[in-house]
């Protein structure tokens, strides 16, 4: 990436302009008025990408320096896709207070917050903080934008296989940031509390298991009347879905088989699924994966790009569960003539797809 | 300004390359050797521009919201310069240790920290620590870029008025960030202690007097045998050199006019110099001011393009005192066929300026 400006600065009179004394008058302005800066600055436009690598991509913990490419990556994602300005920030913190302290102290340069990559249950905690804190939006694309993809992804799927969400029946792999948060959207969105499953290594969530404080919220608020018991393959008997963001290879062939009849495998885990996708296909009805290479890949870079260009047009000063949920819906909405069990979200290059959700975060900021 | 990407994302194949599993593969490779940053990401050729706005401009302590548009006026003079990338910090903190822990936190991202608008004496504390526990080079516009100015015209004022550095006698008027240091960089330069001389708003600072610990520094390596005591205008008395770094109209006509024949005289006050320009040009051979409306603007926008692009080209790990006076001798030679009492610093638009004073940064770090 490269810091460009929008200005010209040929001679004297430019420099009159953008040096000194041009910058003085603008400054007084500011002090005057602060929504001059997201009228008239970089703030009006940015989004600072803040990661600690504690998490990164499937790598695991790799600290700061190895993130900032990655971070970097994104940045030319969000400028490509959105026209957004995008600055990857890698502290080297790591205590929540440090990392939300961090955060807040560099704020002023940015519209916006994209969390990426940070450990959970750290994540929670940061976000949580940070949104309560600051009075610009502050996204974890790891949960929210992971969660929207597949909220769309899911919409999709059940329109061709003839379910509602009331009458489907989820089980979630993996309860870090991805899956707490698949988890919440769902129930959000018309899922029941008694249909919806989350487990982790150690099997299902359920009340009787000692969990940390986000586990012990999705073993409240999932899995109701703790009907379900046992192992992640025990969980699956004839389950509607299977959402995986966890680990490859946890599940083969039979475990799929034990699905119900016209089964939606959501196997996310990059670069290997949580289970093959050709041993999938033979027992299910869709069949989708975080792969390039594969159809219906779901990725995040189907959000956050629409996202962060809905939450910097519509000035939000956070994000709400009702943006994720119109977000999820413009995605859905975007798969156009295309749609068929091979194509329940649209491609990364799809025509309108960021305006879209844009439009649709901006509107549902409007309601907010 | 606006951040955008270096490379194309126009298909599958750039997004595979510049997003997963790319980076991943990046990512790799910095956790092996972080070196791999300051040659592939934004670290390589990055700046971040830091202030808290407590001393903006000239308009005091305006706090960090006021001080975004003037930063990010800087980044676009960083950008038209010297292809430098910069992005604007604000940190709301005030402490040093705050300052110093949040620019330590974020440093990742960039290869060289430029500090500004930052008051003394807090700046001082803050610059040492960060330049002593960061392994890139931390800069302090304010004082380095101020001293480097100053000195590369005085060298020419003094060439013009036939003087030696080490007979001339010199009263700085300001003991803050830019007298301190412009102090400090004369000293540096065959400039003799005895016959530098500091003034703050109390008169010349000596031993005998009740100082801050920077301004204690002051008294103690200038004014030698403690010769020069009372107000500024005493100073003066047959003073070859007023170098102002301080506030506007303290001097008039008759001040200069006690000076010694050829005086010298840097009024930089701005927007109002020390001492009326024409007043004093009757009774002084050169003045030079910090307007860009008067001949001999002497300004830190000569030397910050050049001095980062010389950092970042060397992979400096710090800003030496060597590397300050080889950019000064770089832009007193960059004057060239104008040199005259009108013109003994080159204009910012001079061709060659940037190059010259890079090669000059880059020519010191390298004999570091």
């Amino acid at each position: 990436m490269q810091v460009t400006a929008r200005v010209r600065i040929e001679g004297p009179d430019d420099l009159a302009e953008h040096y000194t004394p041009g910058v003085a008058e603008q400054a007084k302005r500011v002090a005057e008025d602060p929504s001059v800066l997201a009228r008239e600055t970089v703030q009006a436009n940015s989004v600072a990408i803040v990661s600690d690598g504690s998490a990164l991509l499937g790598l695991g913990d790799q600290g700061p320096a190895a993130a900032l490419p990655v971070m970097e990556g994104k940045a030319a994602l969000l400028k490509r896709f959105a026209d957004v300005d995008a600055w990857p920030i890698c502290p080297v913190s790591r205590e929540p207070d440090d990392l939300v302290r961090t955060v807040k102290d560099l704020a002023t340069s940015f519209g916006a917050i994209n969390l990426e990559d940070i450990a959970a249950p750290r994540c929670f905690t940061v976000e949580r903080r940070l949104q309560d804190e600051l009075d610009v939006p502050v996204f974890h694309d790891d949960q929210h934008g992971t969660a929207v993809a597949v909220l769309a992804a899911l919409r999709n799927a059940l329109k061709l296989t003839g379910r509602e969400p009331a009458d489907t029946s989820v089980v979630i792999s993996g309860a870090g940031a991805a899956g707490s948060s698949v988890a919440r959207l769902l129930l959000g969105a018309d899922f029941r509390a008694e249909r919806v499953v989350v487990c982790d290594s150690g099997g299902v969530l359920h009340e009787g298991r000692d969990l940390t404080a986000e586990k012990r919220w999705l073993a409240e608020h999932t899995n109701r009347g703790g009907a379900a018991q046992g192992s992640l393959q025990d969980a699956l008997c004839n389950a509607d879905v299977f959402i995986g963001v966890s680990a490859g290879g946890l599940l083969d062939g039979a475990d799929i088989a034990r699905m119900a009849d016209r089964a939606i495998v959501f196997g996310l885990a990059n670069p290997d699924p949580e289970v093959d996708p050709e041993a999938a296909a033979e027992h299910a009805e869709i069949v989708a994966t975080g792969r390039s290479d594969l159809p219906n890949q779901i990725n995040n870079v189907l959000v956050f790009p629409g996202m962060f260009r809905g939450l910097l047009d519509s000035g939000a000063a956070r994000v709400t569960t009702r943006m994720l949920l119109s977000a999820a819906q413009a995605l859905a909405d975007t798969v156009g003539d295309d749609f068929d069990r091979e194509h329940i979200v649209p491609s990364v290059f799809a025509e309108g797809l960021v305006p879209a959700l844009a439009e649709g975060v901006a509107a549902a900021a409007k309601d907010y």
